[in-house]
């Protein structure tokens, strides 16, 4: 998919929800757990219930893994199920050396047919060029994460900068905003206006509203760029929002609450 | 598997070596692609082999993905049919936040009875932590990888030291020797004296010898402790030795012949 068809897509929807399918079989609603394939068949009624509130789709590939050759099957007809004009999401922050970072980019870019994967920058250029090779497709490097280990390595200071600053300077020689996006963390909104100032016309996918305690105003002030230039994400409130046989009317309840914030804040600040 | 277990293993089998099942489809011989299962049998034939040189086998997981739910099967028949008292990596570089390395964990240690993983360190702590509440599994850091692009990042200077020395360092606080080893390219022995000083107990997987140009012989004096310290990683080099029918007498030459090269290492500097 291209920049201009995700912004069409984002403009004509008035969202930018990413919806993350982070199905786990020990929390999906009782009356599914019967079925042939209860991941997929729980992936299929949120798809259809949040699909008008939502641009991208995110599942979240240990869920999947977790379940081995079963897993990888339910991932593989939840990717075929969703709609050609959604943004589709592998969150699996992969990265190794070229030879295989080849063959991560066919596992997901042509086995199944993701338009993106997130992509972890610890090994460095060839560790990442390889996803960068595949027309319409995106890298989504990891940058600054939400959680509390981000601490740890990304905001150590080197060059006189954070290496997460670092990873978003020098991966710019890699990509750029046609084919990169970065993952910027909700919970990290002090440096989100200062991250939008350096890459001014990047998509970013911001994880970490909900659950993990990120404030979707904030991030939406300091992060949209003229042409939108985020995707929030969003799992466990939408898809858990309740375990019950109406569960998916009650995530299409959520999505829309959340697409009716963002339709403000792009007429506000887009 | 304990630590105890595995230098036994060494010991007695007088080698270091870790097999890297690299296994590639475009790769193997051609009378096996009418197998059933062609990437098993292959693996079958290269472990049976091998086995009596070996002291650890290295799925490197991209490889299987590539090819979906059925690339996921071929995994998993591998992982069962290797011998119990053989050390398994899974070579995924796997690392996310909290609930979802759990769900990495679960694939890898429960799912799969792998006995260790590589993990990519850039989301710090809570990444890791998940992985090591198994007992007798193993995390395999990446600290200096073998690729040209670990330039980038891992030598960075932060707080006086590169980055990958802030990573063995700061790791130290998340596991031990009886629960970590770090991933130290075969190709970067100029910082090996220095990394075994600094973690004089742990186990170090070093991938990069033979295709990546990494040499035996330094990689040893410089690696070994007395312990052995060491698992030593060929892919290439041994398992597409040669394409004909004879391959895996061809392989189990190769991995003879590493395995007698080893013999006087550890008879030398351990």
């Amino acid at each position: 998919m291209t920049k201009q068809e995700i912004i069409k897509q984002i403009f004509s929807k008035k969202s930018y929800l990413c919806v993350g399918l982070d199905t786990d079989i020990n929390k999906i609603p009782s009356h599914l757990k019967s079925a042939e394939d209860p991941i997929f068949e729980f992936n299929k009624q949120i798809i259809d219930a949040t699909y008008e509130y939502a641009v991208a789709y995110k599942p979240n590939i240990a869920f999947y893994e977790a379940h081995g050759p079963k897993g990888w099957e339910s991932l593989q007809k939840t990717i075929e199920y969703i709609p050609d004009d959604i943004f589709t999401i592998a969150d699996a922050k992969r990265g190794d050396i070229g030879n295989t970072s080849k063959m991560y980019a066919r596992a997901f870019f042509e086995q199944m047919n993701f338009d993106s994967i997130t992509v972890a920058p610890y090994m460095g250029s060839d560790s990442v060029e390889p996803f960068l090779e595949f027309e319409n497709k995106w890298v989504i490097l990891l940058a600054l994460t939400s959680n509390q280990g981000s601490k740890d390595f990304q905001y150590l200071k080197v060059n006189d900068q954070s290496l997460f600053e670092e990873v978003l300077q020098k991966s710019q020689d890699w990509g750029d905003s046609e084919n990169m996006m970065y993952v910027v963390g909700a919970t990290r909104t002090d440096q989100l206006e200062k991250i939008r100032k350096s890459i001014p016309n990047h998509f970013l996918l911001v994880p970490g509203v909900g659950a993990q305690g990120g404030n979707l105003s904030d991030v939406s002030e300091k992060g949209l760029n003229k042409d939108c230039g985020l995707l929030v994400n969003s799992s466990r409130g939408i898809i858990y929002a309740s375990d019950e046989k109406n569960f998916a009317q009650v995530a299409a309840q959520k999505a829309k609450s959340i697409q009716e914030e963002m339709e403000g804040y792009l007429a506000k600040w887009c």
